[in-house]
This record gives C-alpha cells, sequence and structure tokens, in this order.
C-alpha cells in the first residue's frame, strides 16, 4: 500500500437558509440567547465544524448505500472482530471515513488502511459583509402552536440563533488517495451532493442548514459543472449506484 | 432500510392575502412598527420560514387523520416509550414530519426510520417588483370596536406589518424516501392543499395569509394540473381518504 497523491478540495459553502450548529454557553450573558451557535473564542465569529460535515455526509452515504443496521456509525468488524454480513458493501465507506470501532484483526486492519478523508473547519469567508449589516448571525423565535388553543403551547417560544441565509464559509477537505484505492472520490462527490439536498446542522426538516457548495476546486471535473456538483442522478451514476 | 430518491419539490407560493408571521425586533427604532414581520437581517428582506410551512401543515394533517388527542404534536409512543393507541395511523404521520418527543425504544425507531420532508425557509421570488412600488411590507392597522360606543375599544389601534398581497416566495421541499416507503409523498400533497384552503401565518381567521402554490415542480404528475394542485377532493382520494 503506497500513498499515490493527497488532493486537496476546497471552495465555498454558502448558506441557503439559517444555519443552527449549537455551541456551549460557558458564561451566563444577561439577555443572552438560549440556543447558541458554534463560534471560534478568539474571533467571535460562528464557524461550521468538520464533525458536522463529516457526521452528516457519513449518514447519509450510509442510508444511501443500505448499510444502516443498529443506528451505530457502520462498521466492518463485529464487536468480537469478526466479518460482518456487509462487509464488501461497507468497505468503501469504512476506507473513507474509518471504521465505527476499532479493527483489531491485523489482517482486515490491513486490508481497510488508514481513514482516507478529513474535513477541515470551516471559517467565514465574507465576515465583512455580515458585520456591515451587525448580522453575524440572527436570532429566530418559534412556538408549538397547541392544537386545540391554537396559541402558543409546550414550554413557550424557542429563541435560536443562526448564522444568517447569505452567509459564506470556506471549506477545505483533503483525500489520501492509496495505489488501487477506487471509487472513493466519487463517494465523497454523491455524499456532497446528497448533504445539498437535505440541510447541516440542527432543524433542518424545519427551514435550517440549506447549503450550497460552489467555487470547487480540487475534485475531479467529471463531477462539476461550472464549479458545481453536478446533479444527483450523474454523480449516482459515476459512484456506480 | 436504504435510500431510494430524494425529490426536491419546488415552486413558487403566491400570496393572495396580506401575511403576517411575526419576528423579533431587536432594535427598538422610533416609528417603528409594532408587530414587524420575520425578515432575513442581511438583506431586511422577509422570508417564510420553514418552521411556519411545517408546523401549519403538519397540524392540518393531524386533524385530516383525526390523530390529535393533547393539543401537541401527534406522537406514537407515551411518555414512558410504549406505543399509543393510534400507533398505526399516526405513523405515516411520524414518518414524515418527525415524531413529537424522542422515541426511545430502537425497535420503534428502526420501524420508522428517521424524518423524510424538510422545508426549506422561502426566500422572496419578486422583489425588484416590490421595491418599484416601495412595498417590501405594508402596514395594516386595526381596530376592536367596542359594542357599546362604537368606537374604538380594547387597547386601541393594532398596527401589523405583513408582507403584501402579491409577493411571491419560492419554496424548496425535500423529501428523502426509503425502499417500501409508501404513500408518504400523497400526504404531503394533501399538506400543502389543506394550508392553501386555510391560512399561513398569524390573524388567519381576519383575512391574514391566504396562500397559493404555483409552478410546482418534482411533485408526481397525479397530484398536479397547470403546476398548480388538484382539488381537495381528488387529494383526498389519492391520499385513500
Amino acid at each position: 500500500m503506497k500513498l499515490k497523491d493527497i488532493k486537496e478540495i476546497t471552495g465555498i459553502i454558502e448558506i441557503k437558509t439559517g444555519l443552527h450548529i449549537g455551541g456551549s454557553n460557558d458564561e451566563i450573558k444577561i439577555g443572552g440567547i438560549d440556543n447558541p451557535v458554534i463560534k471560534n473564542p478568539l474571533t467571535n465569529e460562528p464557524y461550521i465544524p468538520g464533525s458536522s460535515l463529516k457526521g452528516k455526509i457519513r449518514s447519509l452515504i450510509e442510508w444511501q448505500f443500505g448499510v444502516v443496521d443498529d443506528g451505530k456509525p457502520v462498521s466492518v468488524v463485529d464487536k468480537d472482530g469478526n466479518k460482518k454480513k456487509n462487509f464488501e458493501k461497507a468497505k468503501k465507506i469504512v476506507k473513507l471515513f474509518g471504521n465505527g470501532i476499532t479493527i483489531k484483526n491485523s489482517q482486515i486492519a490491513k486490508e481497510i488502511g488508514p481513514t482516507r478523508v478529513s474535513f477541515a473547519d470551516c471559517s467565514l469567508a465574507n465576515k465583512d459583509e455580515l458585520l456591515e449589516k451587525n448580522a453575524l448571525t440572527e436570532e429566530k423565535v418559534e412556538v408549538t402552536i397547541d392544537r386545540f388553543t391554537g396559541s402558543v403551547g409546550g414550554g413557550g417560544p424557542r429563541r435560536m440563533e443562526r448564522v444568517p441565509a447569505g452567509a459564506k464559509f470556506r471549506f477545505s477537505i483533503s483525500l489520501v488517495e492509496f495505489e488501487r484505492d477506487k471509487d472513493l472520490e466519487s463517494i465523497l462527490a454523491l455524499g456532497m451532493k446528497l448533504l445539498e439536498l437535505t440541510n447541516l446542522g440542527g432543524n433542518g426538516s424545519r427551514g435550517y442548514g440549506k447549503i450550497e457548495f460552489s467555487e470547487i476546486k480540487g475534485l475531479d471535473e467529471k463531477y462539476l459543472e461550472n464549479g458545481k456538483l453536478k446533479s444527483y442522478e450523474d454523480l449516482k451514476k459515476l459512484a456506480g449506484l
């Protein structure tokens, strides 16, 4: 197994609808928001954690390949270290993203090799534009309407902090390619498309976190059109599905 | 459980009567309006939150299926995690929109699977037309008439901000289909029709928020006629009701 190339795939993530990736409140501020987004403590700017990107793309790819069985990240081996039934199907996913649990059998570990892809945290690309409008983040207030009374039910309003639609982040994904690695890039491209078709971060089913990749560089041209990802149908075919 | 397809249903929401979906006032402006509508802080344009679309469509579908019991969004399990009586009836709704509370029993969670539908926030489609008339939003003043004096009662006039009739928004609904998912699209189509027949946002009973879906793409042709939804009767039949 020999390293052939390390691809750096870069570009812009455009936020199409407000994005909420939850952070933690270290300090309690008077008048502070209940559900803050994750921010860099040095600059106080929101960012997109690589963990959110990787986790969502991986889970979508797992659904697409039909290898989800117990709700956990897919593994090619069971607890006792034996090959699972879906070994061949899950192998590509595990090569790309890593195995759900540590592979103890050295023969299998050798066959899989190290995790190929890594998603960097994404920093804000158009900070000045956002700051000009005083809108690094927005506050969105939501309520659950009680079906009978027609007024606010279920514990009162929720106050959510979001990165507003129109924000842009710089992303960087690195893909390690070994000799005889095949098709892994096509799976990554399909996973990125699946993310565009669904959503990133919390509360997606009620409108949050629609994103689009643009100005993509470093990914093979056959997956791209004008710096954006080709259609879902095209990318499924290219991934052999 | 394997992902079969992700449908992207898009089109236009036409505002037929002034729409009020409340926003929050971060800053108090002199001469500002009492009840503002929700706006994107970057562009200052009003938008329709996916949460309003989803919440209203879900509650209408719950009424249609007769599964509303305590005023809260319907669940298939009770607080202790046991199947509720209406499990079979509510299952489709919960597959589509998500369960009201987290399902802890992994067997039931597996049967339901992840939430299938997500409603993106809808951005303004005819901004230039509205700006030309200087009417991104309108102000409507209302009063309650005192029954005896025949003049203004009940705390004086209410000043409401509304998106004016004639505004158009772009919508995008994504529907994840797993193998063996049946009838979910028909429920979504019926829910959209129910929304047209009622209203969106606040103060519906006094005239606000009549909307119509048009230029619909991505929904199966059997639900459509000239890019609009078929009649309520037709859609009820197609949903098996």
